[in-house]
C-alpha cells in the first residue's frame, strides 16, 4: 500500500454516526409464506409485462428524464397538473428529496412508532429527527406534533406498523397547527385510508407521498411519487437525479396506473382477505388494531391467554420454523408484544393461521 | 387557500441557489440521427431481454437490496470482492453518494471542462466545487489539482467532452499528490482508456466509477458502479437508498456484463467507426482531440478555413436542421469553437458527414 486513507475518519461526522436502514428479510429458497414486507400477493397488471417488452428497443438510449407521461397521468387522475407531481425511484427517494430541500435545524419529526426509514433519511442529511410518541390508542397528538417545530413532519397515514388510519379532519388539524411541511406518507392508503390529496387545494404546506410498491404490486420496480404545490415540486426537482427513473420503470408504472379495473379487483381481494383474517384473530381473542392497510398488527395470546414480548417472539420464531415469515418489532414497548402480518392470498393466510394454531396448541 | 407556504424561502439556502442538471436533448419524433448524448448505437446484448423477461414474475416483491449478484460478478472480473463494489441507480447516483459521505469544506474539485453534472452534485449537498482549468493541450495539472485541497476530486478519464485520455502514470501522480479522495470517473474507459482499477491495490484514496450506460448500451436502465476499498464502499452504502436498484435493472446489467463476447464486438465496432470518422475529419483539415471514448470533439472549419464559436454554432444549427443532433457547449472558451459528436453506426456517421459537407459547401 503506497497510500492509505482512513475512510471512517474522513467521512462527514453525521455519516460516521449513521446506521443504514435494515430492510425486511428476503428469504432465499422456495416454500416460504412471505408475510413480512407488505408486498402484494398478486402480480401487477398483465399490461405491465407488455409495457416492459415495449421498452426493450429503447434501453440503449437515455430515458425521458422527467417521467412526463407518468406525471401527467397521475396529475390528471387527481385533477392536478404534471407540475404538481414528482416521480421517485421508490417513495424512499422522494422522502430523501424532501429532507434535502427543506430540513434544517431543529430537524424533522415523526411519530413513534412509524416507518423506520425516517430516522435513516434524516440521518443521511445530518439532521435530527424528533419523536412524537403514540400511546396504545395510536391517536394523533396534533399539539405535540406542532410543538416539535419540525421543518418537515413525516406522518404515515394509514400508520405503520399498526395499520391505524387517521381521519382527514385530524390531518387538516395538523396542517393548521404546524409551521413546517407535513408529509403524509400514503404508502397504504389504497387499502382503505382517506387520502389527503383533497386538502392540497387549501394547504400549501402539504406533500402527499405515494408508492407503486404495495397496491400496484410493483415493489420490485421502485416507483413512488409526491403530489404538492408546483412550487414545492419544482424545488424537489432540483435535487432529483436527472435520470432517476429508468425507461422500464416509467412504462411499467404507467401501465399499472392506467389499468384501473385490475387495480380495483386486486385491492378488493386483499381487503376481503384482511377482514376474513382479522375475524379469525378476533376469534382467538387477540387484540388487533383496526387496519386500513394490507397488513394486520396483532397481539398474540398463548395457550394460557397471556400476551407479552416473549409470547410474540415465541410465535414469530415458531412461524419462521414453519417457513411462515411475519415481521416482529422487539425494540419498542408499543410494538414488542405484537406481530405484523402482511395480507397474502387466502391460501397463504390459511397457512399462517394453521401455523398459529399449531403454536397455540403446543405453547 | 387556508394556509400558504413560501416554498422557495423555506428551502435550505444552497437549494435556493441550485440549478438542476440540464440533460442532453432527447428529440421527439423519428428520423433523427442522434449523436448528442454518447449513447451506444447498438442495442444491448440479446441476453438482456431474456433476463428482463425472467424478472416479470418478481415485480411484486422487493428487489434484493444490495445487488449482490451483480456486485459479485463485477468484483470477480477485477480480482476483487463484492465488498469492493457498490451499485448505483446510474453512476450519477454514485457521485452523489460520494459527495454526501466525504465532501466538506473547502469542497470538491473538478477539471474544467469536464462532466457538467459535478457542479450539480456538489451543489445539491451545499458544497463548493473548485475548478482546475485545462488549457488547450488538455493535460492534467497535478500540482493544481493537489493545491485545491479538495476533499474529493472528480476526474473524468478519458475526459469529456474532449475524449482525451490521461495515462495511468498521471493518475498515480495525482493519487500521490492529493490529500483527499480521487474519484476517477471512467464512464468512457471501455472505448480505449487505461483503467485505474489496477491502482486500487496501492491507493486507498482512489474510487473508480463506471457506468453501464455507454459501453453496455444500457443508458435507459440506469446502472452504474464504484470500485474502492471495502471501507469506502461500506460508508457509501450508509447513504445508499436501501432499494436503489430495481430487480429488472439488476438482472439486465448482470446479463450485459456477462456477455463478454457481445460486449467486445460492439465496442470494437464503435472504435473502428470512430477512427474512420476521425480520418474524414482530418481530411477536412479540422483539429480533433485524440479520443479514447465513443465520441469525437472536433473544431469545424467553414469554407473559408475559419474556426470560431460562430462557426461551430453555425454547423450545430445546420446539422440540427438536417435532423442530425450533436452537442455544442457554447459557454466555455475551450469548448465554444468545437462540437462533440457521439459515434453512431457507420450509416449514421455517413449521414453526419454528408450533412457536414452540405454545410461546408454552402457556408
Amino acid at each position: 500500500m503506497k497510500k492509505t486513507f482512513d475512510a471512517l475518519n474522513r467521512a462527514l461526522p453525521h455519516i460516521q454516526d449513521l446506521r443504514a436502514y435494515v430492510p425486511g428479510e428476503q428469504p432465499q429458497g422456495t416454500g416460504w409464506v412471505k408475510l413480512n414486507t407488505n408486498e402484494n400477493p398478486y402480480p401487477p397488471s398483465p399490461k405491465v409485462g407488455i409495457a416492459i417488452a415495449g421498452e426493450l428497443d429503447s434501453l440503449r438510449k437515455y430515458p425521458e428524464p422527467t417521467s412526463a407521461k407518468l406525471r401527467a397521468a397521475i396529475g390528471a387522475r387527481f385533477g392536478l397538473a404534471q407540475a404538481n407531481v414528482i416521480i421517485g425511484n421508490g417513495s424512499d427517494n422522494i422522502l430523501d428529496l424532501i429532507t434535502r430541500c427543506f430540513v434544517s435545524d431543529p430537524g424533522a419529526g415523526h411519530t413513534v412508532p412509524s416507518y423506520s426509514l425516517y430516522p435513516v433519511v434524516a440521518g443521511m442529511s445530518g439532521q435530527a429527527l424528533m419523536d412524537v410518541n403514540f400511546d396504545c390508542l395510536m391517536q394523533l397528538d396534533v399539539a405535540a406534533l406542532a410543538a416539535t417545530q419540525a421543518k418537515v413532519f413525516f406522518l404515515t397515514n394509514p400508520n405503520a406498523p399498526t395499520g391505524v388510519p387517521f381521519a382527514l379532519t385530524e390531518i387538516e388539524a395538523a396542517l393548521q397547527a404546524i409551521d413546517g411541511l407535513l408529509v403524509v406518507d400514503e404508502a397504504y392508503v389504497d387499502f382503505g385510508g382517506e387520502s389527503a390529496v383533497s386538502l392540497l387545494k387549501d394547504y400549501e404546506n402539504l406533500v402527499v407521498v405515494r408508492t407503486f410498491s404495495k397496491s400496484y404490486s410493483l415493489a420490485g420496480m421502485r416507483v413512488g411519487f409526491a403530489i404538492a404545490s408546483s412550487k414545492i415540486i419544482a424545488l424537489l426537482d432540483r435535487v432529483r437525479d436527472a435520470y432517476n427513473l429508468d425507461c422500464v420503470a416509467q412504462a411499467a408504472a404507467l401501465a399499472a396506473f392506467e389499468d384501473v379495473d385490475y387495480f380495483a379487483e386486486q385491492r378488493s381481494k386483499v381487503m376481503a382477505t384482511r377482514e376474513a383474517t382479522r375475524a379469525q384473530l378476533d376469534g382467538y381473542g387477540w387484540f388487533t388494531y383496526p387496519s386500513a392497510t394490507n397488513f394486520l398488527f396483532t397481539k398474540p395470546k398463548n395457550a394460557a391467554g397471556e400476551s407479552s414480548a416473549e409470547v410474540a417472539a415465541s410465535l414469530f420464531a415458531h412461524l419462521k420454523a414453519q417457513r411462515v415469515l411475519v415481521r416482529y418489532f422487539p425494540s419498542h414497548p408499543l410494538t414488542c408484544a405484537f406481530i405484523r402480518v402482511s395480507i397474502g392470498t387466502d391460501v397463504e393466510m390459511k397457512a399462517f393461521l394453521t401455523a398459529v394454531e399449531s403454536w397455540t396448541n403446543n405453547a
